[in-house]
């Protein structure tokens, strides 16, 4: 029963997983696949020490098969093949006003608590959402970032024939697109690396380099002259912060689903002025999961164009190196057992 | 029939009202007071300049008795009371959105054409809305700022029981407070002026001073903990943005009100963590000037203690002089005829 140990300063080891009997309401897992998100490499940058406490097991995108379950569990049986939404609700805090998944004392598992990215996983079982029959569990591991996708379009508020531009299209942009385009939205891409582009495109949408156009104008001809409707900044950048207010339309929708951990300036001018929105949206609640099964199950969201690469959990340390010198890359995945 | 005429450089002139004989679909009004706003004070401190385009009367929060009507004119007839809705509907852009108040092309009566500070003036009537017997003409003249707050307390979604909090207590954040309190909310300003603080105090409003006191913690104890559902950012100060992300609760909402010209740094990580979002408003629509028709009629908010005083049009000059020696002051009004 293996496990990828992330051991600070960029290394990680293979060592034992510890097989964790499941108490009551806990379930134990054998961990199918693990996918690797941007969160990961912060670890691998050594940029979460703090908070992961290395060595430690990390990762959180993980479908598997239920081994073991304990006492009062109900929702999942042996057998059963599952995606795992890793929130671990924390005690309410009253200024969490019934919002579980971004409360207070909520803990994030596989960062605040150890992750997937190895063969044998303890977790509550309220964590569990069943994939359907036929469903497999490679596509499974996509269910994580494609149910953060669907929960940035949900509060976006999407609907058929909008005008949605995504700033930034790594896998969760790419994400936030196709759930869009299901939606019945025209959706644009604006992402500064032209492979991107290029690969935007080949999975049906408009997509532009706003460092060789000018955006705003390029959405103003693209549109037609009613501008977006909803705008979602997944850069992270400055320049996608600036880019953001120049491109809705009167009464807009901005999501920021990007993290920026320093202030940045915002032209709150132009809020007022068009009266624009901001939403912020974090992580997911279970109907995006719900949701995000659905899409990938249909294959109305592709997963398989999307992921980049399958590797045996051993070569952990080979798919950092490789993803941390491949910024193109979509999404890698790691086989945590056979 | 007088007229005071902005000349440039903080100085006014009074001059001779022009009898505009109204065209179809406009009236010819009488204008009994018009209040004083901020953009007024931009305009005297010549901020505005180009696009006043001095000698020009401004003013526009008016109340005012119909005179004369034009051609096809059906909504008012010739003694009416009324408020000026002082919006002038432009072409539609695609961009517009059908909000027509924010609209590209919209121009605003006062700044972009002649304003409501003289005794002869002439308006489409689309602009105007009638006042109801028994409401007094000075009362009038508050229709147009409590319009702009019962549209920000319309998009902020203001509901009772809820806290909320108002950042800046000028004459807009004041009626905000009022506008927010009659729905049912629990409200705090928080005003860096001690005596607008005493002032709010007197109007049954919670009040705190930020410099004396941490308002998250203020915050934090005055609602037990639940924080704020809705923050009104009317201090158009850069600490006021910094305050408005730190005392919402998990998904609160801010409601931009002010003008920042610039720019400013605004913490992004924490609408990602807690899923907040931003709402700018400016202006009003239609029902925002019968709700404060209705609020002020009733006395639901009540103008006398907001009025500080009225002045007959001749004394423009001392007026402008003394809001601008005097930031405590609430809403001057100037007396345009007998």
């Amino acid at each position: 029963m293996k496990s990828a140990v992330y051991e600070g300063n960029k290394a990680f080891s293979i060592g034992e997983s510890e097989v964790v009997k499941p108490g009551p309401g806990e379930v134990r897992l054998k961990v199918a696949f693990c996918g690797v998100c941007g969160t990961d490499l912060h670890v691998y940058h050594g940029s979460m020490d703090a908070r992961v406490k290395p060595p430690v097991t990390i990762g959180h995108e993980v479908s598997a098969t239920v081994t073991e379950i304990g006492e009062g569990v109900t929702n999942v049986a042996v057998g059963d093949a599952v995606a795992v939404r890793p929130l671990r609700f924390g005690d309410e805090d009253p200024s969490d006003n019934d919002h579980a998944h971004v409360g207070k004392n909520l803990k994030f598992i596989g960062l605040d608590s150890p992750g997937g990215m190895q063969e044998s996983w303890t977790v509550p079982a309220y964590t569990l959402h069943k994939l359907p029959e036929g469903m497999s569990l490679l596509n499974g591991a996509l269910v994580e970032p494609t149910a953060v996708a669907c929960h940035d379009v949900r509060l976006g508020q999407v609907k058929a024939g909008e005008h949605v531009v995504v700033i930034g299209s790594g896998p969760i942009g790419m994400l936030i697109a196709l759930v869009a385009k299901d939606k019945g939205a025209k959706v644009l891409v604006s992402e500064v690396n032209n492979n991107r582009v290029a690969f935007a495109k080949e999975l049906g949408l408009d997509a532009v380099n706003p460092i060789e156009n000018d955006l705003a104008e390029f959405v103003t001809e693209w549109s037609g002259g009613t501008m977006a409707d909803v705008v979602f900044e997944v850069s992270g950048a400055a320049k996608g912060v600036e880019a953001m207010t120049q491109i809705p339309r009167a009464r807009g929708r901005i999501v920021m689903v990007a993290i920026h951990p320093q202030p940045r300036p915002v032209d709150l001018f132009k809020f007022f002025w068009r009266e624009l929105q901001l939403i912020g949206t974090r992580l997911y609640e279970p109907c995006d999961y719900d949701e995000a099964i659905e899409l990938l199950a249909s294959g109305r969201v592709p997963s398989e164009p999307l992921i980049t690469q399958v590797s045996p959990l051993e070569k952990i340390q080979e798919v950092f190196a490789t993803i941390d010198a491949n910024p193109e890359g979509m999404k890698y995945v790691l086989q945590c057992s056979n």
